[in-house]
């Protein structure tokens, strides 16, 4: 069995968008290292079970609904939403105390089904809001996956750090060299970590440019993002021209979010919302399957090659250089871990009073 | 190198069915972690050796056959049937003292070739009787093989808890739904565990249904299984009408055996006779393709899948919510855990004492 | 991370053929267990770095050449040959001191590009003399490189011990039972271990009889082959009719090398020049092709077999049975053994020292 890092327990995943789990499925996908299956009951709210039968161990999604229940594919224990046994067709049919599985609590908000792992009460405040991804036309949003063969880490420190776009991206969204100059103004808090760019280029990101009166002429823009507890990165670029502020800017507003499946593989998935063009569906598929391919043929593929060079989870026992351009991830690892640590301070402290 | 978990070493494990080892084959499988190179002398006899040249670790079935030695495929040194080299072609020709393979005791039984895999003598006290294989019309046999991936006790259950049938399996063998509320009969010997359900079932199981003399109309059935160690499972079944006993009864007689490659591999080998129909080759053709189909589409998929989600082949360690329909498969468990500690326990004090 | 095992570190391995490292290429190979870069500069002079930034690990050789530099592909932090840092595009272009990456000093020659892997400095007396490779017809000498999934010593074996090669390989090279008894005559200098065979043969190896003036006529032959750290055979092999001395033969000048890059992978390097139809282009490539192919097929699977089945890289500590044809590799085995146990204790006395 696989050692499990330590990982933020009392916090909420990601563990789907809303619409990889349809009325009939029994989906399933490991999470922190733990089998989850998810479904909707009939009113389509959806439930989270561990997707292990606490008889044999078998998983619980190959099995068949009945109704908002789950039989078992082996022995057919059935299961009820709240993960407690309510038939066994074997011998007298005695259900014994111990015949139930774990269920998580679940949220389904901002397009996305978000999970609490930990065993105690979840918190709802501890779920960051992303109310804008919900508000507006239904053809300027989109959402994508990929399961990524790395820490999950790397792909926060890839976009904490987005001095790399010009490098790694091509001519979509190049900054033509203005972004890596700047050093980022950062805004923390007890939870979160900000960073923000803010520059001129001619012409515009060729993502906003032709939204622009003047397509060739020079835009002010800017990025802000902000890391929310474990792994939630909001992201927001916009463009506009002749001095008329950025709530007035051709813009879109982005989350990228990450769930560890186990150390060395994650989750990732991606939501953006934008302000321009709003009813147009075409514009929309193809620049949710753009962003996607971005991920796929450039952040992807780099980040796989740190992976396997590094060998390691642990990014700072390698010593790494670090430069201007990495002040926001390293503020993000470093709040990541004494949070992490906290909690286990806390977890053992605990268990020391009991 | 993978650490070997602990097997009964005092025991006969088949190694092949007596059809995959033909007169020029040198045929190798990994036993208990050891590979193995079985072939037959020009008489028939099959014999075993340690699929290791002792010199620098070919395997030996890479080699070639020289009447009834083995020459090595990388110096070809050359060992007899009893593993002893009997010639080196390299320098003056000296075959040092310690030029031998150690050579592994075989059965031929029943349809397969059993090998005994200790030091010690082989005891053939301890070679179960299944000797109704052998007897009967050609015809009316079949066998089949299996490489599965997952610890051999894990398929040791999923036959001795034979309440899943109705979960797993499709309608060719449903009792509907008559088998689970049985708990079995279990009767019980210094190194047996069995176990037996009767039941009532309209119309009979539809493999027996069209041999009964009216296919529509209730049938009396039974399953009986024996296990001995270490890893055979004696299964009848069969159905009967009209009061008349179960001696009477359209029936087959199974062998299902297991023998680990390795922890988590495992040789699956299967042997099916039946009393009716006896001379039909097409249905006995059939008939053992339907039995290898279930295996490798519904119970193999789900053994590997609890195999995937365990991690582990210590079951107990895992804490399982045990029911009456688990009473044999866990008997089985413990009379195997507690045969083996018995015999490294007196492998501990046998090497004490010397 | 893999545990590497102990190489032998102040010496020179082949990195590369020098026609795999073209003007353009950012090459890359895995060396004693680290990831190499290597490039040509403008006027063709090969360098090897470190293949990790030292930032954030991303490997080099997915980056760009800016000139005789390296941009990293992640965040365009730019190396000279050297390794120095020359260029950082973030914030105030500050470029920190530990900004660097490990350049590896590199010898080119006999067709081969040789790199020191140790931080000491490079020891050119200990690279070995394979001049005639350079000597003599461009139609006359031939390279070739294959991925072997073996420890490297297992390839050192199998060369050092001629022995196999009337049982591995085909007519082509067949000594026709006349090497094996031959026990080779031994050669050893504090550095290097040879081993020579002389024996008459009727017809002469195919390789060579149709450059003899009576093809179907017995001819005398000789193997000679030396060992010299870490890993290089240098094998000549001829044949000769009429008493005319081996300095008269038809014959060939090879090089065998190997390169670990981890413990179960290697690369090997082999090279032949020959001193008959010295100007035949198809006959050369035909040759050369020929060579491959046994390796691939012949000697390749062979060792990839032994290796499989010791599960280790440690060959004494199975107990092989060792014979008169394994004195010359058994000799290799050990003096290597000694060196590195040398170089260890030196480096040992040295940090104590510090």
């Amino acid at each position: 069995m696989t050692v499990q890092p330590a990982y933020l327990q009392k916090a909420w995943y990601v563990a789907a968008m809303s619409t990889e789990v349809d009325a009939q499925a029994l989906f399933h996908r490991k999470i922190l290292g733990t089998s989850v299956m998810i479904y909707r009951t009939a009113d389509g709210t959806p439930v989270a079970l561990h997707d292990r039968c606490p008889h044999r161990f078998a998983p619980l999604h190959l099995g068949k609904r009945v109704g908002d229940e789950v039989a078992c594919p082996y022995h057919a224990l059935r299961f009820n939403a709240g993960g407690q046994c309510t038939h066994n067709p074997h011998g007298n049919g005695h259900i014994p105390q111990a015949a139930r599985v774990a269920s998580f609590p679940l949220q389904e908000r901002y397009g996305f089904i978000w999970i609490w792992m930990d065993a105690s009460e979840p918190d709802l405040s501890l779920l960051p809001d992303y109310t804008p991804l919900e508000q507006g036309h239904a053809n300027a949003v989109g959402y994508t996956y990929m399961a990524m063969a790395s820490n999950y880490e790397l792909i926060i420190d890839n976009v904490m750090d987005l001095s790399h776009i010009d490098h790694v991206h091509g001519e979509i969204i190049t900054t033509r060299g203005k972004l890596s100059p700047i050093v980022p103004a950062i805004r923390e808090t007890a939870t979160n970590i900000s960073a923000r760019w803010e520059w001129s280029q001619q012409p515009a990101m060729l993502i906003f440019a032709n939204f622009l009166e003047r397509p060739e002429d020079p835009a002010e823009h800017y990025f802000d993002i902000t890391w929310s507890a474990p792994a939630n990165i909001q992201l927001s670029v916009g463009a506009v021209q002749d001095g008329k502020g950025f709530d007035a800017a051709t813009a879109q507003y982005d989350l990228h979010t990450c769930t560890p499946a186990d150390e060395f593989s994650t989750h990732y998935f991606f939501a953006t919302r934008r302000n321009h063009v709003v009813e147009d569906a075409d514009y929309n598929e193809m620049k949710i399957k753009a962003m996607h391919a971005a991920f796929e043929t450039e952040d992807g593929p780099l980040i796989q090659a740190v992976q396997d060079e590094m060998g390691t989870s642990d990014f700072f026992s390698l010593n790494p250089v670090l430069m201007s351009n990495d002040i926001a991830a390293v503020k993000v690892r470093k709040l990541l871990r004494k949070m992490i640590a906290a909690e286990q301070a806390a977890g053992a402290l605990q268990s020391a009073a009991e």
